[in-house]
């Protein structure tokens, strides 16, 4: 078989492997390849020692003279760095073999149940980018809802957290929070994280960035500091000031989790087992010892009824403590979103407003950062239980938490433009005059993902009025920010249509 | 917000539609468009009398110069092709709004159950390529194996039958057949046809390619005529001729059909609501009133019992009374290939052997297409039961049946081309003296798939002993025939691993 000169093709395609080859070309002809067909590019070393370089990719076909020469492969800007030689390189291309772990894939589809070296090789595989997407979607739809039952849970758990690297802490302490999501404006883990670490626990806090919501912790951090850290800027972060807030993809723990976030966030897919699994490969994977899991309970939160979050809280239960995990599930008020913004800029402005205790921050949101790093720091033998919250508002308060905080942001990567927030603004009016009674979480986030967050940081919007609070009637519920006319137009459509806020008259 | 200009691309990306931005494109910048998103292309008309084309496509970033400039739009061949605008028109792009439907997919996920208007609007979008690949496939895999009861089976293929266009004859009594496959060189219909003709009945038959086998209908008869019949072509060759085998995809008739057989066939999945309703909404769409539905029961057969081939019939006969077809279901022996070639090019020469009435012909395959051309001719109600045969058998035999086929193979459009085989063969060899106890279908199947088979129309293998038959250690027990070197290669390797072929000593 003839070889072929490798080519930069100056096209991005995400996360999408993607490899070009010209119609005349022979190899193209002589092999029997069809664009769509999946293919193996890997280099033959002349000695048998050198380990050879391979990418597996989607193959499409080019024709005229502008793109690829009959006799090179292209391959498409992600590829070709991941494939990490050098232009002009002799490649070698043939069909790839589907992955054996498909027909796992296919068996828990028909209803099957896998053991852990399946899981595992799944997972292998699709971190090794052998699956498409179709193959990932195939596999993340098989699992979804109550299709895996609790063992298969944990494996899945194990088989993410033995595909990548683990943090070893030397046997400290390691602490950590996360909720499940659902509840816009939940942005705790920036408060709970400082105050957790000037207590004097580590607290490396990794997260991923928005699936389905306007904002991911990660997503929030960017607009502060740097979130992308490698392990061994991470660890000397942590070791240095006890706490950091990054996001977990380019840490490499559990790294297929983004691979599989990049066909979740399209479908707004978010299963229990993926979910439990995603969470938890992370934490370990990441060092923690003593875990809070927060799942919010509301009639618009991801969890409707205290019966439904029961079953996930044993299924939480159930897998970390055969991780050997201290886990805690802690069910909170998911009825309304927390703080007052909603989207990366808008929360982290409430975060700032709450470390810097001025009279305008979110009392929601501060209220339930205390309780929950009260609970992080009752994790410690030494504090008698009840006495955390008191703990964590000391710290707070004497502004010990906000200095840590901004330490953490330097030591990170300080982001040095001030926060923007979206120059379309629009306030959404009180129907009539009377009382809060709900805010539909869904519609919120949704307004505020139309508004362009989180992926235009500045979008979102900020909520003027809880439930319970009186409102008098033209008087803003909440503003809408925008950056982009598009944008600006389809939220303020939806806040139209049904602004989420239910007013009663008294 | 400013237009673009329409610019084909010339990339091949099938049955995917890619458009390309320019990243320093401004329209790029100001919208916040990223890779992989979905984007909607469309033409502003002037006066609000003319209809705007529109187009919806994954968008893919190009860096550098010779792929898109700035202030361009590009379109792969196969977008540009559905647009249908010249190139230089000015036309805009915006987010794809994700279509409502895609709420009842995660409906169906979670374990609910459709109505019809939601299935109609499913299939519409999926028709009008609203959906993307990862879309489909969560579509599929939400609807796959026993996840639809049998009214959702009918709303799913009312749904497909009214999204497409139907074929009216004018109260003529319309017969056809379709077997579910799974069994190679099962190829009767193109016997069936012609005999069916012969006796004075319209057959009208559309075949899909093949999804998961190593040939379909169509790309067996491809190998000798022309199969991509437009509704007008179909419709003057059947008035003709009493008969034609086409590809249900060029005709349109339930065309959702083929663009998800694209995310099926890489996936190789073939769920039994999916398949019910493919089937059925084609024959009705084809205006057939009188069908026989082939069920090959056997061990290495797609229905392994008779217990579960009996669920699958029940399903066919509710859909197909619900819509008013003269349904009958044959459950057939499905535990071997039924003619020895196995492969578009081996397999027609199986059938002009039998038509041809030639001493060597497969006996086991003309006996199955006597037996179902038989029961179709029942359907007349002036033959009596048990008659079908004999009439059959005569057609066949008096060289009748060959000349119709001759006669349709003409009006479709001759291939000129005699039929080739693979130039690269090898003699699998049986390991024992002894006789043949079984042939796995599957394995045989993958074997000639490896080999090349459909794409590569020459490849495949020939079979030549049969179960019961006695061979000798060393004998051929059937012959691979493959084009390119590394389909040769795969194919022997597979077939050293295990051939698929049990020879018992005695």
């Amino acid at each position: 078989m003839n070889a072929l000169k490798l080519k930069p093709i100056a096209i991005d395609t995400y996360k999408e492997n993607v490899a070009y080859l010209h119609r005349d070309c022979d190899i193209y002809q002589s092999q029997g390849f069809q664009a769509l067909n999946k293919i193996e590019v890997y280099t033959e070393s002349t000695d048998t020692q050198t380990a050879h370089a391979q990418v597996f990719a989607t193959l499409n076909v080019a024709d005229g003279k502008c793109i690829i020469a009959p006799g090179e492969i292209g391959l498409s800007e992600q590829v070709f760095k991941q494939f990490n030689q050098p232009e002009g390189t002799l490649v070698k291309v043939r069909h790839a073999t589907q992955p054996q772990s498909l027909s796992y894939v296919h068996r828990k589809i028909s209803g099957d149940r896998l053991e852990y070296p399946e899981y595992l090789e799944i997972i292998q595989d699709i971190n090794a980018n052998r699956y498409s997407k179709i193959e990932i979607t195939a596999y993340l739809v098989g699992c979804a809802e109550s299709e895996m039952d609790r063992d298969e849970v944990l494996y899945l758990t194990q088989a993410m957290i033995n595909t990548g690297q683990r943090i070893d802490w030397n046997g400290s302490m390691v602490a950590d929070k996360h909720c499940i999501g659902g509840i816009p404006g939940n942005r705790t883990s920036m408060l709970i994280m400082p105050i957790v670490a000037t207590y004097g626990l580590l607290m490396p806090k990794t997260s991923s960035r928005a699936i389905t919501s306007p904002a991911g912790s990660a997503d929030t951090m960017e607009a502060l500091a740097k979130v992308e850290l490698d392990i061994s800027e991470l660890k000397k972060i942590v070791k240095k000031h006890g706490g950091c807030l990054a996001w977990g993809g380019t840490a490499k723990l559990a790294p297929v989790d983004d691979i599989l976030i990049t066909v979740e966030r399209p479908l707004s897919m978010d299963s229990p087992g993926q979910m439990v699994a995603s969470i938890l490969s992370k934490k370990v994977a990441a060092g923690v010892t003593h875990l809070i899991i927060d799942i919010p309970v509301g009639p618009t939160a991801k969890m409707h009824s205290y019966s439904k979050a029961t079953k996930l809280r044993k299924l939480f239960e159930y897998v970390g403590d055969s991780l050997g995990l201290h886990l805690e599930v802690i069910m909170t008020d998911g009825k309304q979103p927390i703080g007052s913004g909603v989207g990366p800029n808008l929360e982290a402005r409430d975060i700032m407003n709450v470390l810097e205790n001025t009279p305008n921050a979110s009392q929601h949101l501060r209220e339930k950062a205390l309780q929950l790093s009260g609970r992080i720091i009752e994790f410690d033998a030494k504090v008698r239980a009840g006495q955390g919250y008191a703990i964590a508002r000391d710290i707070l308060e004497s502004g010990r938490a906000l200095e840590k905080f901004n330490a953490i942001i330097d030591a990170q990567g300080r982001n040095p433009n001030p926060l923007t927030f979206g120059t379309l603004t629009y306030d959404v009016p009180a129907p009539k005059t009377g009382t809060v009674t709900a805010i539909n979480n869904f519609i919120v986030a949704h307004i505020a993902r139309l508004a362009g967050a989180p992926i235009d940081k500045a979008s979102g919007l900020f909520i003027h009025k809880k439930v319970g609070d009186r409102v008098v009637q033209g008087e803003a519920l909440y503003t809408i920010y925008a950056e982009f006319e598009a944008d600006f137009v389809f939220a303020k459509e939806a806040a139209a249509l049904d602004s989420g806020v239910e007013v009663h008259a008294e």
